[in-house]
């Protein structure tokens, strides 16, 4: 069966430029060539790089900062969240989390404010203890990780940081290419464990199927495997009708695999970036082991920040309906990538992108050999995107294809201005692979 | 020279009890258990476990609560606190942490609520990668870590919890045995660090006095030293006349040791327990690295409350104020301890206890082989304080002496009646002792 990147590869492999005459290909570089210099001119500063909500979508949230005051009732169903105490987090806000990640709140940590913070605690305590009755990763000599790629860059940081090796694993349309996932986990258990993005996955956008988070929480693997689930676009939809995601804690019980899901979440693109509260949510005995490890190092986490949340956010009926607020600023910047990459690029066949139902990203791939100079020419022409390559392990994407475009931060005039420019380096860039090619 | 302890063993050689004849101290027992009695009667429940501020005194910053709302400006000198970015902490906070550790803004990093979570990662860091330069921690074969004792149980939790073996080093009048550090660290490079809290130090409110502070900072170790310099009550004074402490960057640096020092703290005891920021300083290449680190890890901090805190504490002065503002709460119950405990126990012989001009902390010593017997009959009573034992690596007080008191939770009157019980308690089980010994 044809893969779907093996089927975009095969798409890709004629552009139009590939497809000119000689004379007709340098005309049109000359041509493009001229029109980077017109943009270079213009001295733009656009910024594409990172998944962050433009100001004007963030101060949606700026009502909660008034919930708390000096008059304020500073208790949570018997916890005083103005001293010391109640480690696992308050009630209300446990409560939420359970919700939220769709597991009973005593199954459930509600912690400060970085769910990237949580994932590497974790990641240590295991790599320096081991997971329960098993060797400290430290202690083995190879350790490898699975990372569905494209992915999330900071992901990859954490194992690469404790000197994990990193194996990427193809993305499908429905998650991770999971006949590569269970062939590897099966046969080699130095394979500790792997990231997901289950929902609006970063960068693809797309959501696991049914099947695939069936196949992930029952597949055979080390006893120490921990897939780390994170659902960090769980809410993040921008139409009315979402993307389904299966529960994986639900499907690995059945099974007795209830350990290997360590789920986290936070509330960063919900209310504030970096100054929300975040979610650690896996089964009880995982729970009660990252408590006791985590409060060697902590004696609580901020729990006024993470009251102001639960009086802002109650239930999951608030937080959809701040989402519905959050979608109205993001669904025209989606828009406006799908609309210019269309009349940009469509038919040309110098590039495919992804079309997300909700997240933050779109994940563009252009012609073999050519992220890393579009990336260049985009920079030069005053437009920072991610660096080409930070959606694979190592940077090292294998194609060279792929661009992680996040739309969410700029006005959605600087964002098509970006994308105009992003269009025009993927045209040149095209061309005078064509021309090399030519030339070889 | 006699150290301070030898000084205090020596007159707590003599207790009352043990001056006393047979049907002398029998009478006491029977009296005292008479008394023991009458109190279990009560149903007494009296904390004086932990370092928390009453909830009165923690009312105080309340009014900080009000100054993010709605409409307020939540940028801090060109960065935008309410969304991602500025991984080291807000300018002013920074300036903050800056004048707070008297080192250069630059030098500080002002991270999350908890200055223990920061204490963490920086030794796992070290444990996991190693000082730059040197091997990893875990790739050794023995590391140790020298624990000024009586100390904070938290921090020997730290190394513990690595499988770094702690080596209680007496405290004396005027911080930790030197003589003892110094020939210890000349003689043994795999002692790779030390706590110290160096003002007010929990729980003996000592503070480091410029000779241990400059030999601390010059003496010989292994180039790989750490001194985690957790100044945790450098701002709790309980009067107007404040104990001084020597800057130990100042003197570290004159010798080119300035990559030793580690210093924390935060303002869990300033403004909200939990909820506050905490700072790390250093040395310039510390703090890059440090940062670097904990950058793979966290994007950024919860920067709303960086600028909730600055704005409520804009410099020292503020700061200073504030403390005073708390000093009000503390000075009373540090004046019952030392009331209670001199009408009780003054010229008994059966205990000796610090006399703190800051902090949280009174640190009492009763007989030999008295604490985990007096902890016990306290809460027998009613009346929970630390567990005996906690103040010293791995709960092992070698003279099972020392009991910490936490004065600052209970109201004045609990706290009072809570130390009748101490006093009867440690008069009890010395009368006991006295006896066993005539038995013995």
């Amino acid at each position: 069966m044809q893969t779907e990147y093996e089927r975009v590869e095969a798409e890709l492999l004629q552009t139009m430029y590939e497809r000119m005459s000689d004379a007709e290909l340098d005309a049109a570089i000359l041509e493009l060539e001229r029109e980077v210099d017109e943009v270079k001119a213009k001295g733009l500063k656009l910024d594409m790089a990172r998944g962050k909500p433009s100001p004007q979508q963030v101060d949606i949230s700026r009502p909660m900062l008034d919930l708390l005051t000096s008059d304020s009732d500073l208790f949570d169903e018997g916890i005083d969240c103005s001293n010391y105490g109640c480690f696992d987090g308050i009630p209300s806000a446990r409560r939420l989390a359970g919700e939220f990640l769709d597991v009973p709140a005593e199954q459930t940590i509600v912690l400060g404010s970085s769910s990237l913070n949580i994932m590497q605690s974790v990641l240590i305590h295991y790599w320096e203890k081991g997971v329960p009755g098993y060797t400290p990763w430290y202690k083995l000599p190879h350790v490898k990780w699975l990372c569905p790629s494209p992915g999330y860059d900071r992901h990859f940081g954490l194992t690469q940081d404790l000197g994990i090796e990193n194996i990427p694993v193809r993305m499908t349309d429905e998650g991770p290419d999971m006949d590569e996932v269970e062939y590897l986990c099966a046969k080699d258990d130095s394979i500790k464990g792997m990231f997901c993005v289950p929902k609006y996955s970063n960068p693809t956008g797309i959501t696991y199927s049914d099947e695939t988070v069936r196949r992930l929480a029952v597949m055979k693997a080390a006893p120490d495997f921990r897939i780390v689930w994170d659902n960090a676009y769980a809410v993040h939809d921008l139409f009315d009708e979402t993307d389904h995601l299966m529960n994986i804690h639900d499907c690995a019980r059945e099974v007795g695999n209830e350990d290997r899901i360590l789920e986290v979440a936070s509330t960063s693109k919900i209310t504030f970036p970096g100054a929300g509260i975040a979610f650690f949510g896996s089964s009880a005995a995982n729970v009660e082991e990252v408590a006791r490890t985590l409060q060697v190092g902590l004696i609580s986490a901020n729990k006024l920040n993470q009251l102001m949340h639960a009086r802002f956010l109650p239930d999951m009926d608030a937080v959809k309906a701040h989402m519905r607020k959050h979608a109205e600023f993001l669904r025209p910047r989606f828009a406006a990538v799908e609309r210019k990459l269309t009349e940009g690029l469509g038919g040309t066949g110098c590039g495919r992108w992804s079309h997300p139902r909700g997240g933050y990203f779109v994940s563009f791939d252009g012609p073999k050999g050519s992220a890393k100079r579009v990336w260049q020419l985009c920079s030069d022409m005053g437009v920072t995107l991610t660096p080409a390559g930070a959606t694979w392990p190592g940077g090292a994407d294998p194609d060279d294809t792929n661009i992680r475009i996040a739309p969410t931060y700029p006005s959605v005039e600087e964002l098509e201005a970006a994308l105009d420019v992003l269009v025009l380096a993927v045209k040149l860039v095209s061309a005078r692979i064509a021309r090399e090619e030519r030339a070889a």
